[in-house]
């Protein structure tokens, strides 16, 4: 079958590899839509960061592995004692390996497992045809909702998690940094949590009329002082909640003085390098900046659901592009901006 | 009476100042000791900050005030309706004055009221041989607890309140950055709570002697590599809470290394600057950095009632110097670092 293979920093090369098949506990999955991510780009443009050198504990797979650990497709095979799904199903992957005895892992928070691994970086991911997953992985996706919406799950989870970090509920008040796809989704997840009164800020125009073209009210930061609108609007009272999925540190010193006394800054981006952080911001009003990574089962579902509501659109920000041109059409478009999200149809 | 009178930077003056007198809903106090905080040094040499130019909206005072905001006392008279205390009871002073309308006050956060204000800052304080305070604002003193303790309350209720804020219990450890007085003060409050795996983290070669000698385990951050040290202690496992009293960017990166996850670093300093912040650290293992300010009643009568069990232990970091000296023993000396904590008495 075929399959993007990654080698190492800039290779990562469209190869045949055997088909995999499903041991005891396991799920065979075809592949319909698998999403390209940041981490993706970082472990191609930048890696190995994630992609293990060594054996993973978990997996006990290294180098050289399929990358893809954001997909939706089709249960084709079971191994022995799988009960779950059954073939034909339609399934979306939720790619965490845990170790199950950490702390983290006994008190429910398998994303910060000591020893965690991602199906797609520690193993055989979904940018191929097939992929073979355990069974614990699989979420089952109602049959109404389309395949290449389900492959957004994983990011949406992500975003939906960081939401619920946000301790808002249907009355707060929220503002969300950066209009990427973690962005957009966490707009999603605020509205599917009820919130109306939502500012997403952006300072690109076109991410901005991406998002306002799904309803979204925006505020550009190069052309308006945001923190001085909010104090206006709010007559002084900070907002419930600010998320940064931008990692800059504009956003975070705006976000610190529009937000509320005793409220979060929730951080869901990836800085790659120290910020310089107003802490006295935190100090002065018992503000807080909270960070919050990936996702748990809970979060898949509830994603799952808003989706089976209808709750989700795609329109002008998710493309697909054929496996075949996932580097031209999809890692370097992603890392150029000419695209926001790609996914990677595995069949083409 | 005299009084020490704050007219603006560098310019406090002890002055014959006439006594004042309760008005209904007040208490007279005779102001037994009175502590010299790092805030009133601010606004001796960079102030004035929080002593207003303009009437505050809840006092109605301004500049020149009488400063002094950490005291105890007797009580001397009261006015019309007050009930909760008569003449002749000790008592410790909680400064705060709250609008009791905003978000905060209704929410019982009255900390971080939005219009607050401070006795000793925005009304005449306890650097003087009488004042006058709202009955609220009285803590009735166990006899046996000492007037020269009971000075010390305010500091250590801010230090007890930024201790809860850890979230821990007599099973956590802990790390405390910084041993001056608040970081003393947290580690009292800690064991306090029951917690045994305490750490204080000090590069100053005196100050770890001074809370050592109070029973406390110190490291020394120029010697050892702290965040190594505690890996290897806790076999990976990061601390329950750590605690910034230090306010300096290598105790934040510091602190940030060695917390487990989803585990909250409180920020107690006073940070002149934005600290160049790892974010990702918070992103990685949910950690959040909390910032904590003041107190609410609880804590002072938390401490009161560690008071009173004997808990507390003022020896070798407590000076207590004379009214008429307290610029060259009190002030000077705070910055100098000649003294760590300095009570006047204003009755010399
Ligand atoms: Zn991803
Ligand atoms: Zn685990
Ligand atoms: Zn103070
Ligand atoms: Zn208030």
């Amino acid at each position: 079958m075929r399959a993007a293979v990654y080698h190492g920093s800039r290779k990562l090369s469209i190869e045949d590899v055997p088909e995999p098949s499903p041991d005891a506990g396991q799920v065979k999955v075809r592949v319909s839509r698998n999403g390209i991510c940041g981490t993706d780009l970082h472990e191609y443009y930048d890696g190995p960061i994630f992609v293990p050198e060594d054996p993973h504990p978990l997996t006990g797979r290294s180098m050289p592995v399929v990358l893809g650990h954001e997909f939706s497709g089709v249960v084709t095979e079971t191994g022995k004692g799988v009960t779950d799904v059954r073939e034909g199903d339609h399934v979306v992957i939720e790619p965490i390996y845990r170790c199950g005895t950490c702390r983290a892992c006994k008190a429910g928070h398998y994303n910060v497992c000591a020893v965690i691994g991602f199906h797609g970086l520690m193993a055989d991911g979904g940018m191929a045809e097939y992929t073979v997953v355990p069974e614990n992985q699989v979420h089952r996706l109602p049959d109404r909702i389309p395949l290449e919406l389900g492959a957004l799950v994983e990011p949406l989870a992500v975003a939906h998690h960081a939401a619920v970090m946000g301790e808002v509920n249907g009355d707060s008040t929220a503002l969300v940094y950066g209009a990427g796809p973690i962005g957009i989704g966490l707009w999603f997840a605020l509205r599917g949590m009820g919130l109306t009164e939502i500012d997403v800020i952006e300072p690109s125009e076109t991410r901005r009329a991406s998002i306002e073209a799904l309803g979204a009210r925006t505020l550009d930061p190069t052309a308006q002082d945001v923190p001085a609108l909010i104090a206006e609007r709010m007559n002084g009272v900070g907002v419930d909640a600010a998320f940064d999925a931008a990692g800059v540190a504009p956003a975070v010193e705006s976000a610190l003085q529009c937000l509320g006394e005793r409220r979060p800054l929730v951080s869901v981006a990836i800085y790659d390098k120290p910020i310089p952080t107003p802490l006295i911001q935190l100090v002065l009003r018992e503000r807080r900046i909270q960070g919050t990574i990936c996702y748990t089962h809970e979060d898949y579902q509830a994603v799952i659901r808003l989706m089976a509501e209808g709750h989700y659109d795609t329109t002008g920000w998710v493309d697909t592009v054929p496996l075949t041109a996932v580097l031209d059409e999809g890692f370097e478009a992603l890392r150029q901006g000419r695209r926001m999200k790609v996914l990677v149809d595995p069949t083409r």
